[in-house]
């Protein structure tokens, strides 16, 4: 049976469905709330009683998608926590697969991350999301090196960031040239080495 | 005295100025021609007779902060080309203070990045500027690989190319958290360490 909080569920996983579609065709700034309802097949009401604005929704569309990634890297930890470089591997993978669509994921998360470089409030919402996200992430770096008995010879949080600064510049290669830089194909290849040289016994 | 050339050149360099600036504030699309002109104090016509379009423009800018910097790096050359980690540092900072504005050129260059990602002719066009660009600095790695007698275990090309995604990636993170990524850290940080992965002699 349909209960009201399952269908409010459901209201709100087809705004963000819809909002990712009308994004990646006409940017964020583009995208008028009017055109994600119409995609969606919700009225204005629906959309802000389940966001108070675009902002809220993007911000919403990340911690969906940073969720569902965390949890597949956790399921992943039991069977490869005493093995640094699979994980790394495994979770590079996830990092590809994640987005449905990394175009579309790159689209939105970029220009987010630009209107935030505009809005002090947006820049606030989004750095509070991105350290959340960035602390779990940490906090199982820290879980492996502790399972495999390794020292980090920089702080987690650091090899961290740069996991992610080389995820994002990458991407955009891949994206713009993806015969000549295939999805994953800097990171898989970069980061073991880093892994490497900053682990000791 | 000045000649119908000089001026023009001056033209194009007043009229990139206002461009750099009117985009940080209003974004690529947000920018319109005529916005432009009224910056730089010139007319419609003094615009189109320097550039065919605001694309044109945009890769004018890119052409301009390249050369600028390959210059920089190529008079380092002489003095650095036989420590390969010192000059990595040298060109890491130069990649950090080559834009006046590290902001500005973060919003336009990413902007555009994603106008291209939209639109297959600016695609094309931002594929053959960055393929220039990273074959000089290929040369470059080269050129310091020979002299200093090492092999790399990679192709040079990727090593810009990871580079460069490094540089990217880790200046959305210092724009938006200044202080806990001060520019150029992670690079810094963890460059130095690939290439000294990537390299035997």
């Amino acid at each position: 049976m349909e209960t009201p909080k399952r269908r409010r569920s459901a209201t709100r996983a087809r705004l963000l469905e819809g909002a990712l579609e009308v994004f990646a065709e006409r940017g964020f700034h583009g995208a008028a709330v009017e055109d994600i309802c119409e995609r969606a097949g919700f009225t204005r009401g629906a959309f802000y009683s389940n966001f108070g604005s675009k902002d809220e929704l993007v911000l919403a569309l990340f911690e969906a998608m940073t969720d569902r990634l965390l949890e597949q890297i956790t399921a992943l930890l039991p069977e490869l926590a005493t093995q640094p470089g699979t994980l790394l591997d495994a979770v590079l993978g996830l990092l590809d697969d994640a987005a449905p669509d990394q175009r579309q994921w790159h689209l939105i998360s970029t220009e987010f991350t630009l209107h935030a470089l505009r809005s002090p409030e947006a820049a606030d919402a989004l750095i509070r999301q991105r350290t959340v996200f960035r602390q779990r992430l940490t906090e199982l770096v820290e879980e492996i090196t502790r399972t495999g008995d390794l020292r980090l010879s920089v702080p987690a949080d650091q090899f961290v960031r740069l996991v992610i600064a080389v995820h994002e510049g990458a991407r955009a290669q891949s994206l713009l040239e993806p015969d000549a830089v295939p999805a994953g194909s800097l990171e898989h290849t970069f980061l073991p080495m880093v892994l490497d040289a900053v682990s000791r016994p």
